[in-house]
């Protein structure tokens, strides 16, 4: 966790509701004052009337800010052209990925524009038929149904050595920072950041004795399809879909490059779980 | 449990599969040396090159055996013009609802013809709106969202007064006869069926209090989707499905008619679950 | 639940606390001020100065209050001698089974003195070996290995037919009413008290299929220890402990007599559930 | 996982059966057949009418053979000197530990006789109140109330930050290799042993939303009584039992030294829990 300092800020804002848009304005104007450069992303920058930048072409920048929910800062590494620091301003409901309440943004800006350190989380590396990779998943990679009740049949490999074959709406993969996403509400534990682990968690399995797996984050995980005329989709941090079927195999590793996050104050893990699921 | 005897029988078949067409060539050949009329389904029927009869006009049948698994059982009560009892032959995978294995169905079915008794198991009538009815449920109706990892927000009132609100994948509303189905993976309760209740079970809750409830059977339960925007299927027993949206209150109470199951020797509830599921 | 008056109070108040025993004096005041003749019991009564009456022979009180907490009351339940309605004045931690709050008890008493009614909780008898009899269960009859890590194997039956065989630390055997207590923290399912079942809840089960059970409340319900060498303890709710050991068999039905509780307003299980659990 | 042979070998039996002390005989003399000298614990030895070795002074052997169940060898983990492989004969139920059958040890044993890699499993040290320590636990330490159904209050911290304070009958603070015994009937995850972690998993917890939780191994984890007179029982390995109350602190961390397995051909982790749990 090296301390860095700032000159350019990207800002990725949700663009479907105009308080975000008018808050995001004020951001812009409160960093100028800082003596910060700033450049937005198109679709907000479109609606606020300024010139935008696309995610991807945000190279300069030594920090973006994200304003919403914890949807855009999962958006926000899918698109990042490389490794970035995000922090995110939280506009949305319970998050556990955006440290800064809008109330008081500026305090915390002003410390993290004058130095801050980085939190370096695992991300998945997500391959269907050893071909088409999907984004890096921050949280999760979900295998689903596409007919609800409807189970898949699953088969789960670790290194290469069948772990467990069951029928299930899905399975769930997911990095220490996911297991108080969507893996906890199937019942998944809750997992260190700092555990070098990931997360194998069945959804609805029928076998009653499906139980959740943590397994080392630097193995090989292979789920294979083997129910005969059934679709699933394959779905990275609850934003991209990729449809999938019978005999398609999905493999998991560790991304190469973790998603970065800012270190705010006051926000580590332990803090977050007994405020926000206590 | 009344006795009952047998002069017609309907048979229902699945016709998507080879062998299972034979074997329903077969089962008529055998009911007819038994001196039993026998109609069959139309698809079916087609299948083998005789007239076959649409399900809705099997009224005159004193028994309905079907062919398949449990979701041939579970459609069959979907569409029976009247309380006709049910017996199913299994040619699937594990069943709940199929009493009598193809192997051996022959000795069962000669002691049905002469005598049988009936399992009274209650179902749930659906309602949206107040307004379109859906099939009344044998096994369960699922309230799931549309679109994967994005939850729904659900307001769970019984008789009137709110007992729950949360946000879920969705939630499923049982019979004691699905309790081993759909819910049993969710995490719900096995119920005896001659508990007058029903279940409900959150699906991926994400609030960690959400828990299964059961109650009376002769309970009014309603429950509204009151997240702005989403999207959710309401699906019942696994076979039929019913978009609706934001604001739409699907209210469930006991159906008039339960489903009629003939009785069969040693396939009482808790010898099929230390067969099935222990 | 008819409507009922009172002339006589039975008071049942926690002895060990200083605070209790001197607002169960201004209890005693304040009903002797609206004309209620009252007694307490001995322990209680020695403390305050007063001569006071064993629970036994409460028998001439149209109704008891209790001053402490949810374990008041079932002691309470356990010790009188006939059906009395009882309702509590909470002055402990959470109370599921307290209606009345200390801070303001004198306008719900001053209601309930006018006129009541009464909810009836179906209760669990306690049989070992067909022989001695435990006090009947309000809230759940635990059976727990006295050698904690060391597993108990148990047969559970229901009307005679086995259901389950299984190793575990030990089960729960609830009413609807202890379904918010015990039974909940080992996983149990929430039962609407008008359901007329009971509750079979497995504790920390080596198979990792076993689940909870919920069964009509008219079964007779056995439960056998199997293994050899090995001790356990009956406890009545968490009140009254009795040594059992490997080949005694515990018999459940449900009591003759159900428990007496006086109906508060507002104070619906429902309502109770959203306020303390959710 | 460096290979080694073996010249002197340790043997530690269970000696409450006839049956073990009889094949431990046969296993001496097919030992003493293959040119190995042995030593076997006191209390077998006597059975036998030999000399035996407090399993303390066993310093000198370069394997150590357990004949029982799982119990066997974590009683024999607790007492070993030093740090000595270990393999065990399964002469008990299900066993995770004990890696070899006794129906056909000879041919297992002349193959680690000749060489043999070691499974280095970490183990928690325990500490109470800064002082006392226990054995190192190689399955799980569990804290358990000593009135069942009484709960205890429990504060967590880990390196130092409260991560939760709950009521519960216990908790239970699990290594990888216990993840498949107690924790999981707990409803705890399961740990692949090469991960880096332990498992906190809260027994029959009050609270609803008390999660399993997966720490580094490298954390130091304290766990505070805090309810006022009640009384607890800290239990290592299901084998060791220390009293503990009110204020007591009890800390744990990784071990020193991890326990030493035998590696055994076919027994690796997912291979037993497929066998073992599915």
């Amino acid at each position: 966790m090296s301390k860095l300092t700032v000159n350019k800020i990207g800002i990725i804002a949700r663009y479907d509701s105009q308080e975000i848009i008018q808050e995001t304005k004020k951001l812009i104007k409160f960093l100028e004052n800082e003596n910060i450069e700033t450049t937005i992303n198109k679709e907000t920058a479109e609606k606020i009337g300024v010139k935008g930048t696309p995610i991807k072409q945000m190279t300069d920048c030594d920090l973006v800010i994200t304003v919403g929910g914890d949807g855009t800062i999962l958006r926000t590494f899918h698109e990042l052209p490389q490794q970035i620091p995000v922090v995110g301003i939280n506009k949305g409901e319970v998050g556990f990925l955006t440290d800064i309440e809008m109330d008081n943004y500026k305090k915390e800006l002003k410390k993290i524009i004058k130095e801050f350190k980085v939190d370096k989380r695992t991300r998945l590396e997500v391959n269907i038929n050893q071909g088409e990779k999907l984004p890096p998943a921050t949280n999760e990679v979900v295998i689903l149904t596409s007919e609800p009740a409807k189970m898949l049949k699953l088969r789960v490999l670790v290194d290469g050595k069948e772990v467990e074959k069951f029928g299930a709406d899905g399975i769930i993969i997911a990095t220490p920072t996911g297991s108080t996403a969507y893996s906890m509400s199937a019942g998944g534990p809750i997992v260190d950041p700092k555990v070098e682990a990931f997360l194998l968690v069945p959804i609805a399995p029928y076998k009653l004795s499906a139980r959740s797996i943590v397994i080392p984050s630097k193995s090989n995980i292979e789920i294979e399809l083997i129910r005969k005329g059934k679709h699933a989709k394959v779905i990275v941090d609850g934003q991209k879909t990729k449809k999938v079927e019978e005999g398609d195999i999905i493999t998991f590793k560790e991304a190469e490059n973790p998603a970065l996050f800012v270190k705010v104050e006051g926000q580590d893990f332990y803090s977050k779980i007994k405020e926000k699921l206590m």
